[in-house]
């Protein structure tokens, strides 16, 4: 692991086990860790202006070069000064490479290919081809066609301006074999190199890059991409690809993977965000995690909640919620929380009004944002473990954390 | 005109010709007039919170009885407190009384009737049958049969607990002809009468009521309208019905409906929003102004601008936006025109982005409060007549005021 202090530092102050309460030091402001970073998608955490997100107490935001890059266009956000100045963000942004969302795309074609069948595979989802050069598909809102490789990932995140990069990979679903996976793991440590060298000659100084970690759920494979993308030079450690079918085997994914990866490097956990994975991400030392689940749940009228019996989350458009008086989740601080009743904001959510979609959002991200925070102070305390034993037992993070 | 100013009290404070500044006081705070109310017509102003929404400087909002007794019921409301409870709104509320909702539905039916054709009319829209009792017709959300009579509209908006109740009237369309015009006018001078019995047994002691002067766009009739309103004893006069076919007609309209109305009385105008009108309304002696204008228009990405020669509007959607680093509107304060560009705004409203609609939302609802706030402040400095003229000829209102 490289150490350029002018474009990222990672200082550990506390450490539980396995689990580390920290500060990464971006160029545009430091965010402790361990830290949930919420989805700007398309440049806004959706239904919040950005001084709100700050309000709620997050220090950073991931944008996606595959979206941005089709509208408005990294040329359009680099005009305007960058993301940060054209979506009034002062804080950090991590910046997802594409990858995730061209393979996403490409899953079936993926699927068809792993299980053997000849010729081209049909590409789905308005992919074109996969080469060793990159991937050709058409935009999904005017059709035209479209080109990312590694060096025009590292191209797009460039222009956007962005304090940590993605480097650009191949995103494995969980059915691909061992051998594809495999290969493709191969491949993605070859577009590391080429991410690396462009980012090296053309990338703007101030802005880390973190490689991906691949390997599906082999374990000799994430050892061996471990080790790879440790070596490599990147800034920090992100953790892609399938973590398996279940939380049991995500958790065991991540044993494997996070063993071959160096103790003092920033490891952020893509795509994981529900309150045990949090907890059980923390434990095993990630410190820092991207996930739609707060903000994707709200607009679904799911809320957050110390339910570990069914994913931490409610339904509040069920109609048994209509006449309830109580808060959503009782002493939660948010303005769901803190003023209305579960009968109001199941009533907006039924009806489809903005407010509804709003109000369980913000209650969605005080309440992940509680999770986290509260279990870095568990940390610097030496009280982790409690914490995240009383969260999984059905504590709100704000009695676990003996607040209330 | 019946004084009780346990319910109500209008104060006028300053006059310019037959514009007004006053103060309404109501049972839950004060209302400074000229006031714009924006629209909650499902308990919620679209996309905001209550605070957020007392932040921008309004001091009343205007329910619905119509969509609020389909659901959530107004029995759900009154269990919850009533309206100002259920929704944490601290201000003042005016309900309207589901009259112009039920006939909207039904306008289909009124046009067949004026053109004479024989019959029962073929209803629409789910209105089942309009008789002297009252409106029958069926729920748009689950199909359940449902009645509103004057007595039910009462009924319902006391369980809501508005500060003001409308009079359940009937709202006669622009192409009804003089004779059903003035059918309906009587017919709606009998349910003013139910409606008044009924609040004077049953309705709740702090509830004002005010009449509804109905007569379409006939001088006799808008006149006989207005006497047999003010004679009533209403505690306010709103002005509903057509108002013609365009603005000069809507003028007239106002302009012979106004003079027979006594002075003192605060007046409200139903339905009317837009800059212009908002001023030609005041210059006219109207107190209070509701309309979906404003948060409508944020939902599909049109935001008020000093823009006369198009409807003091522009479409944040249109391309030529794409680039543009300005604000929506030079030297408002909203949190769009603050900090960020049309640009970005353009983005989000293409992208379709819920930060978007929220976005132009709020400038248009901090657009429309700075009309009527800066014509309030205008009246009492004798500054009106020029204060509006500058707003005409495509000042905003701030410059209008002298401010910047």
């Amino acid at each position: 692991m490289r150490q350029q202090p002018e474009r990222l530092s990672f200082e550990i102050s506390a450490r539980e086990g396995e689990a580390r309460a920290g500060r990464l030091q971006t160029a545009h402001g430091s965010v402790e860790t361990p830290a949930f970073v919420p989805l700007a998608t398309r440049g806004s955490v959706k239904g919040l202006l950005s001084p709100e997100v700050a309000e709620l107490g997050y220090e950073m935001v991931l944008g996606n070069t595959y979206h941005l890059m089709l509208t408005p266009g990294a040329e359009r956000i680099a005009e305007f000064g960058g993301l940060h100045s054209f979506m009034d963000w002062p804080g950090a942004i991590i910046t997802d490479s594409g990858g995730f969302q061209v393979f996403s795309l490409a899953h079936g074609a993926v699927a068809d290919e792993v299980k053997g069948r000849r010729g081209r595979p049909p590409l789905d989802g308005g992919v074109l081809e996969i080469s060793e050069q990159g991937v050709r598909f058409r935009s999904y809102i005017d059709g035209a066609e479209q080109f990312l490789s590694p060096e025009r990932s590292m191209e797009v995140q460039a222009m956007l301006g962005s304090d940590i990069a993605l480097v650009f990979d191949e995103c494995t679903p969980y059915r691909a074999d061992r051998d594809y996976t495999a290969r493709s793991m191969e491949r993605t440590h070859r577009w590391l190199e080429r991410c690396l060298d462009w980012h090296r000659d053309h990338g703007p100084d101030r802005q880390a890059v973190f490689g991906i970690v691949q390997g599906g759920v082999h374990e000799d494979l994430r050892r061996e991409s471990a080790a790879v993308v440790s070596a490599s030079g990147v800034d920090g450690l992100a953790i892609g690809g399938t973590l398996g079918r279940d939380k049991e085997e995500m958790r065991s994914v991540l044993d494997m993977t996070l063993a071959g990866l160096p103790a003092e490097a920033p490891k952020h956990l893509l795509g994981i965000g529900e309150p045990d994975d949090l907890l059980e991400g923390i434990a095993r030392g990630i410190d820092s995690f991207d996930c739609a689940v707060p903000t994707r749940l709200g607009r679904h009228g799911m809320a957050l909640a110390p339910r570990p019996a069914s994913r931490f989350r409610f339904d509040l458009r069920n109609r048994r919620e209509a006449g309830e008086h109580g808060p959503l989740v009782e002493g939660c601080p948010c303005p769901a929380c803190a003023r209305l009743s579960r009968g109001y904001v199941h009533y907006l959510s039924r009806a489809e009004e903005l407010s509804g979609v709003r109000l369980i959002t913000l209650h969605n991200l005080v309440y992940t944002e509680a999770i986290v925070s509260r279990a870095r102070r568990a940390i610097a305390a030496a009280g982790f473990e409690a914490y995240r034993a009383a969260v999984l037992a059905g504590a709100t993070p704000w009695e676990a954390a003996g607040e209330r």
